[in-house]
């Protein structure tokens, strides 16, 4: 558990999100990336370490569609950094923490995920990132 | 805006909050402390260069107490460090953005504080805060 790795936030209106985050931050998105996987279209602003992730909705079925019409706009879930995910999600899980998969899945910005369930965190959905090397992938 | 200072969490039950949060992060609260002012009960954990902010209520008329009645428990609030708070505040009135209070305030762990409206930022509640330095209260 290094860092605050990013919050996200769940938006109806991504441009015009955009365009309040960054009147607000005093910078624009230094990225925009869709995830076909989830449905949504996202943006990531600088803030110090961490990141701000803005999501939208790409379809009406996506999770952040069912969010936004259950609790509207807001804090959606804060993603914290690990070293190993692997290890981490195995630690949670002996702790009796409910993982929502078996496995880390692939994120946006080129982060193995792995989600732990709003349940098992006093309503907070956390989600646990690491970051994928490059030189992992090829040797 | 610097970085994230920390991130605000309504909890119903701050003890059993302190001892899972314990479990998740991996390290137990570095500070706790009441805000009288607000009829809050809070709990500090250091993740990085932020920080975990668990929030309890004290009485049942309390901002917390009314957000756990309407959302439920989870993220509350985003907290970002500012270097000038005064000039980030009239910088964000200066753009629209809604502040909740006309000056800043005393808040929880040294900090002079001012929220912007949810309806300002895509329901999310936004908190500035500065740390207050010991030589400026002296000189």
């Amino acid at each position: 558990m290094r860092k605050i790795e990013h919050i996200g936030i769940a938006v109806k209106d991504i441009a015009a999100a955009n365009s309040l985050y960054t009147s607000l931050l005093g910078s624009p998105p230094y990225k925009m990336e869709e995830v076909v996987s989830e449905q949504v279209q996202t943006s990531f602003f600088r803030i110090g370490p961490s990141k701000i992730e803005l999501l939208s909705s790409n379809h009406q079925d996506s999770a952040i569609s069912k969010f936004i019409n259950k609790k509207g706009e807001g804090l959606h879930h804060i993603a914290i950094d690990v070293e190993d995910i692997v290890r981490e999600m195995k630690r949670l899980k002996s702790q009796g923490f409910t993982l929502l998969s078996e496995e880390p899945k692939i994120g946006a910005d080129n982060k193995l995920i792995c989600f732990v369930h709003p349940k098992s965190a006093n309503g907070v959905l956390i989600e646990l990132c690491q970051t994928i090397k490059l030189w992992s992938m090829i040797y």
